[in-house]
């Protein structure tokens, strides 16, 4: 976290001295990113900064690419990192979500010395959800360590996961289709899997 | 929605004929976009024809881009539109995602013959958030009728709002910061605006 603030600060010192900046996030810079950091401390330094957001793809819609369509309706965006966040609030967000058939991507789902936070998820979209719901794994989309699952909510917890990774857990009308996750729009396609 | 499945079709009809076919959408494909209806189209038809979905940036982010970092956060996109999804469906989502304090993007927030949504969504999430609680309207963002306003849940409805709007709602935390409306990750920067 300090380092995210000192680049963020020298980025904004150099730019104070007339250099044209680039601060560069992964993926959305206005997601769990750094824009939201630069604006903050501009602000609170009171530095006279033209700032431009330039917006790109997030884990959960580089993931959603990957796996099909499970994005294509409402959906949520909840990290499960309790270093900025309460685990009450973050719990309370899961139960709320889960119970009214949201789609979720599921930010930062474990990390080394955090492991319970993600079983725990699972288990409150198990009280709403059958096992057999699609869950999509994504680790590290676009690097060469890229890393893709498709699998469910009774198996999720089998598979590798960490900080680098997201997690895609399905609603109720989310499908495995051949293999895709698509979380269909309701436009009444006739026919099936043929 | 008949000229979406018919683009589609013509998309698979002639990738299964050997072209090498884009199907363009605007914003992200796979954020109520139609790369759900392609792979659902395809697997009804049983067509084997090989998808590749290039994610985009959504509205949500375009609009996060130009109004700072409003999606900081944990966050939930939810479209009013009724068309494929029951009102009362939508309405228990806002109501579980105002109640726990995420920020939301809502899509398609009003149309020709649908005016009404809105200003419920806006009552729901005045039950919960105060009227100074920040609100984003952006419409047609990158476009050259794009038209962005910085207001508020209680001055929200005296803007311009249509099909092409998105409205981003900010949580207890989210804060105007000059121009800027801001969702604080937590990092505690010290000082406030000078």
């Amino acid at each position: 976290m300090r380092k995210e603030k000192e680049r963020c600060e020298a980025a904004l010192r150099r730019a104070l001295e007339g250099a044209t900046v680039a601060l560069v996030s992964s993926g959305d810079p206005g997601v769990y990113g750094m824009a939201g950091l630069a604006i903050e401390l501009a602000a609170a330094r009171g530095w006279d900064v033209a700032i431009e957001i330039v917006p790109g793809i997030s884990a959960a819609q580089a993931a959603a690419a990957r796996l099909g369509a499970p994005l294509a309706l409402d959906y949520a965006c909840i990290s499960l990192s309790d270093l900025l966040v309460p685990w009450e609030t973050i719990r309370a967000r899961l139960a709320a979500v889960a119970a009214v058939d949201l789609v979720v991507a599921l930010y930062n789902p474990r990390s080394m010395r955090r492991v319970a936070q993600l079983e725990e998820a699972v288990a409150i979209f198990r009280k709403h959800r059958p096992g057999s719901t699609p869950v999509g794994v994504a680790t590290a989309v676009g690097t060469e360590d890229e890393h893709i699952s498709l699998t469910d909510l009774e198996h999720v917890l089998e598979h590798d996961v960490n900080m680098r990774t997201v997690v895609l857990i399905g609603n109720s009308t989310s499908r495995h289709m051949g293999r895709w996750f698509v979380t269909p729009r309701g436009y009444g396609i006739e026919g099936g899997m043929k």
